[in-house]
Parts: C-alpha cells; structure tokens; sequence
C-alpha cells in the first residue's frame, strides 16, 4: 500500500493526520475554509536534507518553481537549495523575491518572448537558450541595456530516456537546441557579447527506475562533453532532473542512493577531470514537494446510488485535476486517499470519492476503501505538493479559489 | 475538412478571418495582447435564432453558464433566451446580474453546502435537487429566511444514453436522485413548505448522434410522465440538452431538424395532453457557445528539429487544455486551427504546433497542414467558445491570463 508511509511521514495525533505537527480538524479551523492545500515546512527541509546527504557536495540543488510556485514554499526553499529554475516571467519574479542571487536562477522554456527575454537579462539570471530566435533577442535586450546576458544552452539530446512520464527530449522536440547544432549556433553565440556559461539538458520526467536515470545522466554527460570539446571553458552544466515520486500502488520508490552513486561516479571519471570549473546542477520540482503537500476536502454529502457509495466533498479536478486522473493520463488510477480525521479507524466501506462539478470526470477515488465517513469529515489526497492547484482548471464552474498554507 | 464552415461562419476581410465582423489583426491590437479569446456576438444571436426557428415554439431555451460564464456573453444571451442554468454560486451572481429573472434560473450540480443552497433559496432560484441531503438543506434555510424555497428534483434516469462525450445519468451516479426512489422523495417534500416544480433529468452531454438525442427524450419524457403519476401537478420540465458540436474532422453536425421533429411530437403526443401546466426546457451550453468563439495566439518562435517544423506560440493548454487533448480525452485529436491573418494563402508546410510551456503536453497542432506562417503571426484555435478559459489551468507556469473580449 502506497498509503502507510505516505501518511507515516506527516504522523498522526489522536487518529487525524498532522500536518506541520498540527491535527487536521484544528488546520482546518485555522485555514478557516475548505478545501485548501497544505505543505509541511519540515518535510521540506527534510527532503533536502535527504538529497544533501546522499547526493555528492558538489552536485548543486535547483528548486523547479513551476512544480509548486507559492511564495512562501519558495522563501522557504531559497534557504536550503542552491538555484532556482523558473518558466515564465512571473516565477521569474517570485524567486527573485526571495534571497536567492539572480545569478543562481535559470529561466527556460520555449517560446521566451521579447519582453521575457528583456526581463530575465535585466534581472542578471542565466537564459537557457531554446532557438536561435531565442540567441538573437537576448543580444538585443544586451544591447539596449547595457547590461551583458548570461546564457547557457538548452540541448536536444541525440537519445531518449525510456521510462519517463514525459519525454522531452531525444528525436525531433520543441524543447532545446538539436545536439548536432549546437557547434554552429555556439559560433554566432562566441561572435556576441554575451556570456555563455554552459549546458543544460533535461530529458524527461517523473521517472521512477534509478537505472534509467543514471543511463540517462552518463549520456547527458557525454553528450556534454562532445560538445565542450568545441566550445569555450564550461561553468555550468545542468544535467536536469525528472526523479519521479510514486503515486499508485503499483510505484516503488526511487533509489536515492544509486543515482548518487552514478554521479559520483561521473564526477570523479569525466567532470572533474575535463570541465573542472563546471557547477553541476540537478534540477528538481516535483522530487523536493511532491510528497510535502496535501489537498484537504470536506464531505458536504454523502449518498447511495444503485448500491454504489458516494461522498462528494466541496472540492474536485478543479484543484486537483491530475488526482482526477484527466491530465493527460491514459489510464485512470486512484491517487493515495484517506479519512483525515479518522485514520484511527479500519476501512469497513468501498465507496466513490467525487467532487462538486457538475461533470463524470470529477473522481477522486474510484472504488476505494476508506473507513465510514460523514458529512463533515476531512478526505486528504496525498501527492498534492506538486502540480496540483496551478496544474488545474480552478475557474471551471467558478468555486472560490482554495487557500494554500506552508505549516 | 471541419474547418472550412467554420471560418466562413466567421467570415473573411482582406485574407484575414473577421470576428465580429474586425480583422483579426486589427481585433488583436484592439485587445492590445495576445493570447486572447473572442466571441462573435452576431453568431451567438444567430445561434439562438436557429434554435428558436427549427425548435417547437414552446420549448424554453436555458442556457448553462458553465460552458462559458464570461459576464458579457451571459448578459448577451440574457436578451435572447428563456432561462439560464447556473453550477456554482458564483455563476448564479453572474446569472443574477442580468435581466433574467430570478424565477428562470436553475441552480444544479453536486455538493451544494449550506451556504450556497441558502444564496439561492434567498435569490429565488430553481434548486435542482440532488440528494436528500440537499432536500433538508432546503427546507431549513427556508424556515430560516422566511422564503419558500422553490425546487425541481433532478433524476437518475433507469436507462443509459448512447454516444455522449460524457455520460450523466444512468446507473449509479453521484447525479440526481434515482428514478426508483424519487416517489418517496416526493412525500417528504410534500410533507415541507417547499414549492415543488417538476423534474430535470440530464443523462449526457455532447452528443453529436440525432437519432440517440431524440430516443433520450422520448425514454426521459416516459420517466417524467410515470413520475408525474405520483407527484403533485408538474409545472418545470427540464429535458436536459447534450446536443453537441463537431470538434475534429470525422465528427459530422448535429441534425438538428430531426430533434426538433421529435420534440414536436413528444408535445403533441404526451406532454401537452398529460402535463398541460409544465414549462418545457432544453439546457444547452456548448450548442450556443462552442461554435462561436475563437482562441488567438501570436507565433513567438519558429524552429526546425530534425525534420520536423515548430511554430511555438504565446499560448497553450493553460488556456485551451481540451485542444490540446489532455482534458479526459483517450485519443488525442487536432481542433480546427488555421494562421488567422493568412487565410488566402494555400497550405504549404506540416507543422508541429506548440505552446510556451515547458511540458511536451503543449501541444496545440500535430502535424497540421498550414500556410507558412512567420513569428508575429496569429494562430486561430476553433470551437473555442465553451469549455475554453474556465476549463484549463490559467496559473500553470505563471503566464499572464488572457483577455476574453464579445464582438
């Protein structure tokens, strides 16, 4: 079951789940309405810690914002990873709110508009170059600031990694410069004024085997070092990340410790000798706050249909869409769920968990046995530190927006 | 090909596709950003027209605000239809902001908590009962506001429809109350001060199959009539809607003939003898809207990856998630797309049409036959008018949130 560790890491008091240490019914109070998102502080550090302790010292950690945004789980992260990667130019702005230096932020993406690009220049972060359309309006925001632009370069890679929930890289992509490209472009880069620092390659993402990864991080390091043999000194390689976290039954965990072991490997035997004055950076979003977060609900009914079970609660897909099992998944499975306030009670029902919409697709849980709950009771879906309110569709039938608190 | 109608629903000036009745280009410096979303008013009105002029003249139009809530269109369409059905407590603001009276708003959908079914007791609204539980919601806002909640009882019909999009009734559904049981639902409500109006079954939606519409209303009057038996004098009879639109190139137009020939009958033949007093209502949303409203979105990028031709865009599934068939769909399938201010020039490249997100599910056109289109150029998202802005996640990565303009 995926469920006991999951709820093992947030702890229990007196049969309810704890979140920052403090029961569900009185974080419900304090919240002061349902449903809302929670993420717990100290599982945060803890995760870090996790990563720092078993990762070699001098792989640096970057915060993917876009797996979770919220301001303040960015200051809290600024005191504990070494970068940030934002998307767009509103993350941009939250991690330079934060005490995180402007030079240890990444901005990738496709598709970075003149105005972005002008931002992210102004604002001294590294730009991870995504075409040579991209190469072209950075030099022109130098230009007219003044201000000299930090870039690296986002390459295709020439293979795949298998496994990954998404694939973003290998074959023809939108993502990154073409690896066989990469020698001319760093030409017309070299004949700029700008200052280019390195590479970045992101393969794919949520990949749960340690071997693929590791597979996929000495190609990545290969590839990089085929192509600083043409470039100028390399100081900064971002090997990317894509660390899955389970989220069904059937998911093992990740090993940890076999990835750290392949990057020491790859540090000893390939960068430290030949890209000495490289900062390698892993970049992770959803491996950091994935498991932190919970999406809290609360059931406003509860009925029988035709010998089917139903609690509907005041929350659903619009908050959570992937738990809903409609963003993008082929196959639809249920996400960890529990009674929040009874988890000191034996499941004795199979029911369907639903939200509010007024749509079939709104199932949180589908068949899934739980302990009898009533109207009022919590329903917590783990999972929910990541991609989960901003990966959603909140406008859709107009509920009020959820709260969201670091606890 | 799906697309050519639809532009010329639109119509054309100079090559370019005309929004109520403006160039696009011009619309898009008018609007002054992209991406935007527009909405022809003369097409919502001719809609409307052609509903009312192929339909029997006793059937009542109500319009579902959850396919499109934008205020504007909802004020619109207020001028032009009967009714108007809200899902949130935020739809019935929006729907009680306009002249439609409150009498004429039906309020359904799961989940209803306290405080919403007590907004809509105070407004006057149509509640569309769900579930006991909502039943005793009613009754006691009412003996605590002093107003006599008006109600209809929504019905799990015994019977499936065949080839909806989505199927709401049937069963076991966390939908509406089960046909079975709905006799003895009926005598508590007597026994309540409570006005009790009728009946609503909805048993699916976005069914593009006239013959499969038309036998739902026949098997949904059958239920009504037998449920009407036992029940005080029927005054609200709520059909449902489901009638759908083509969205790909296999799918073929509603016949819309043939369910107004159905309707006819069904008037004649049982509702006008057996239930002289109802007001008969058809609910549409993604009928009136769907067809009538475009997503525009400018070329940012241009890039050739190993053989393959990308336009990256400045919008994305955050704002048209159903494009880009992450939304419940199983098999992905491109919407009508064109380059909006080049609709005289012939198609000469297959290209890869890609959001700014740095997810490989931004993916807007596969493998879409276009003309060549350059950076600034607009790229035209059809059937956009329902289930567009509402239904994706705005806040994904951070964008700023697109316009929405009715011309």
């Amino acid at each position: 079951m995926a469920l006991r560790p999951t709820i093992a890491a947030f702890g229990q008091i007196e049969g309810q789940l704890a979140v920052g240490g403090v029961p569900l019914t009185r974080l419900a109070e304090r919240v002061g309405s349902t449903p809302f998102f929670a993420y717990d502080r100290a599982l945060l550090t803890d995760r870090v810690k996790l990563l720092r302790s078993t990762l070699p010292r001098r792989i640096k950690l970057s915060y993917a914002i876009k797996a979770n945004p919220m301001p303040a789980v960015a200051q809290h992260l600024a005191t504990l990873v070494d970068a940030f990667d934002v998307a767009s130019a509103s993350e941009m702005r939250t991690a330079l709110d934060t005490p995180m230096r402007p030079a240890n932020v990444s901005f990738a993406g496709p598709g970075k508009n003149e105005a972005s690009i002008a931002q992210a220049v102004a604002s001294g972060v590294i730009i991870e170059i995504e075409s040579a359309t991209e190469v072209a309006r950075v030099i022109k925001a130098g230009e007219r600031l003044g201000v000299r632009p930090r870039i690296a370069v986002r390459v295709n890679p020439d293979f795949e990694v298998k496994g990954s929930g998404m694939r973003m890289g290998g074959g023809p992509q939108q993502f990154g410069i073409d690896a066989e490209k990469v020698p001319s472009l760093l030409a017309d880069i070299a004949a700029a004024d700008v200052e280019f620092l390195g590479f970045h390659v992101f393969a794919g993402s949520q990949n749960l085997s340690a071997d693929l990864i590791c597979s996929a991080q000495r190609r990545t390091v290969d590839l990089i070092l085929e192509l600083a043999r043409k470039s100028p000194p390399i100081r900064y390689v971002n090997l990317g990340g894509g660390l899955g976290i389970p989220y069904f039954d059937k998911d093992h965990p990740l090993e940890l410790s076999a990835i750290a072991g392949n990057l020491a490997e790859l540090l000893e035997t390939a960068i430290e000798p030949q890209l000495p004055e490289a900062r390698v950076v892993i970049e992770l979003g959803r491996y950091i706050v994935g498991e932190c977060g919970v999406y809290v609900t609360r059931v406003v009914d509860r009925k029988e249909s035709r010998g089917r079970q139903y609690l509907v609660v005041d929350g659903g897909l619009h908050h959570q869409l992937a738990a809903s099992g409609n963003f993008g998944q082929v196959i639809r499975r249920n996400y960890p769920i529990a009674v929040g306030n009874r988890l000191g009670n034996e499941a004795e029902e199979v029911v369907n968990v639903v939200g509010c919409l007024c749509t079939p697709l709104d199932l949180l849980g589908d068949n899934v046995s739980l302990p009898r709950a009533e109207i009022g009771d919590l329903i917590v879906l783990f999972q929910a530190g990541a991609y989960g309110l901003t990966a959603s569709p909140t406008a859709f039938l107009g509920h009020p927006p959820p709260v969201e608190v670091l606890v």
